[in-house]
C-alpha cells in the first residue's frame, strides 16, 4: 500500500536520484520536481528527466533562472567566475550558495503537493552537506516544515512532511543505501564543469569518488582525470 | 539613523505601497521586491513601480510565472475561470489563493536580501486576511522568520526579521496610517479586473472601499460602479 504522494526534489546528482529510487522503493508514489536555476550546463535536469522515466513518474521542471538572476555573487549561475576545486568544506567555496536556494525549492515543491493534492515534498539534502549549509541541517527541515504546515493549513495534506531521509547520513551512506537497490550511477550526475565527462577533479567530483571509496561500492562513473584524494589542494 | 535596510514585498496594492511609505516613514531603508505571478494585469506592478519612484527606491520585478504556471487551478493566473464578485471571506473565494505564496514571495525577497546584505523583508499582510488566508497570520510570520534565519545561519544579517507591521491591524486601520503619512491613494490599484479604473464590484474593491469608510477617510479612488455593501452578494 502507498505510503502517500510525495514531490521529490531532484536536481539529477547522485543524492536526489537515490532520494527518488529510495522513495519508489519504500512504497511512496513519486513526482519529480527539477528547477532550473541557471546552471551552466543541462545535463543535471537530463538525468533527473532520465530517472523520471525510469519510475515512470510525472516530471515537473521549473525555470527559477528569474531568482537567481537577482543574486550577483554566485559561480553556479555566472560565467564569469571561475568554479574553484577540491572540497566544498572549505570557506573559499562558499561563493557556490545560492542564497536560501533549499528554502526556495522546498516552498515551490509543496506550492505544486498542495495544489495536487500531495501529502509530502522530499529532498536529498545529506549529513555531509552540514559542514558550510545551513539549508541542509535537521533544525532547518524541522523548521521549515512546521512553517509550510502553519502557511497552508487546511489546504495541505494532514500527513504533510518535509522528508530528508538522507538529512543524518554522509554521501557514502547515500552509495550503500543506492547500492542495495540498484541505483544506476551512470545515470546520475554530480561534475559542475559540464563536459562529455565527469572532470574528477572540481568539489563535487571529489566528494562523489571519495563516497563510492569509503562505501566500498564500485564507481562505475567515467572520469577525465581522478587525481589522489591526499593531493594538496 | 537608518534602521536598517529592509527589502518590502509590493505588489501596487494599497496594503504593501502604504507598507513601503510606512517603512520609509519609520526610517528604514527600502528597496522594493514586485512579483509577476501571471496576473491578468500589469496595473499592479505599474503602481509598484511608481511607488518606488516616489521614495527614490531599487525596484526588482521577479517573474514567478514558471511557478504558478505549475498550479491548475487559480482565478488570478487562469483567463479560464471568471472572476468572483463579492467579499474575499467566503469559502467559494478559495479559488483565488495560489498555493504558499506568500512563503515563496518572503522566500525569494529573503535571498535578495541575504545576497545583498539587508537585514530585513518586510510583508503587507493584514488583519483582515487572517480569515481564509494562513499565510497571513502572525503565527505563520513568526515561523517563517525563524525558519529563514536557520536556513541562512552564518549569511543572514544578526538582526534578520521579516517585518509584518500590518499584521495585527484591519485594512481600515491601514488607511488610517496611510492618511496620516499622505500615500498617495490614486497610485494604489486593488481591482481584480484590469479595466481603465477600479470596477468597484469585485472582492478587493469591496474591501477597498469598505475600508476607506471604515476608517473615515474620503476615497478618491475613481470606480466604475459603487454597489452598497448591504446589497446581497
Amino acid at each position: 500500500m502507498s505510503k502517500g504522494h510525495v514531490v521529490a526534489i531532484v536536481s539529477g546528482g547522485l543524492d536526489s536520484v537515490t532520494l527518488a529510487y529510495h522513495l519508489a522503493d519504500t512504497d511512496y508514489d513519486v513526482s519529480l520536481i527539477s528547477y532550473n536555476y541557471g546552471q551552466r550546463h543541462d545535463k543535471e535536469i537530463e538525468f533527473a528527466r532520465l530517472c523520471a522515466d525510469r519510475l515512470s513518474a510525472e516530471h515537473f521542471v521549473v525555470d527559477l533562472r528569474a531568482i537567481t538572476s537577482l543574486m550577483n555573487t554566485s559561480s553556479l549561475t555566472s560565467d564569469d567566475i571561475e568554479v574553484p576545486d577540491g572540497h566544498y568544506a572549505e570557506e573559499t567555496m562558499k561563493i557556490t550558495v545560492v542564497p536560501n536556494r533549499n528554502a526556495i525549492m522546498i516552498n515551490v515543491g509543496t506550492a505544486l503537493a498542495v495544489s495536487r493534492g500531495y501529502d509530502f515534498v522530499a529532498t536529498g539534502v545529506h549529513g555531509g552537506d552540514h559542514f558550510i549549509y545551513p539549508d541542509c541541517r535537521p533544525e532547518f527541515i524541522a523548521s521549515q516544515a512546521e512553517t509550510l504546515r502553519l502557511a497552508n493549513a487546511g489546504f495541505i495534506s494532514e500527513r504533510f512532511d518535509v522528508l530528508a531521509p538522507f538529512v543524518n547520513i554522509p554521501k557514502d551512506g547515500i552509495v550503500t543505501i543506492g547500492d542495495a537497490i540498484q541505483v544506476p550511477w551512470v545515470e546520475t550526475w554530480s561534475c559542475y564543469k559540464g563536459g562529455e565527462i565527469h572532470c574528477g577533479s572540481c568539489g563535487t567530483c571529489f566528494e562523489r569518488r571519495e563516497a563510492f571509496e569509503l562505501a566500498g561500492v564500485e564507481d562505475p562513473t567515467a572520469y577525465m582525470a581522478t587525481p589522489s584524494f591526499s593531493d594538496p589542494r
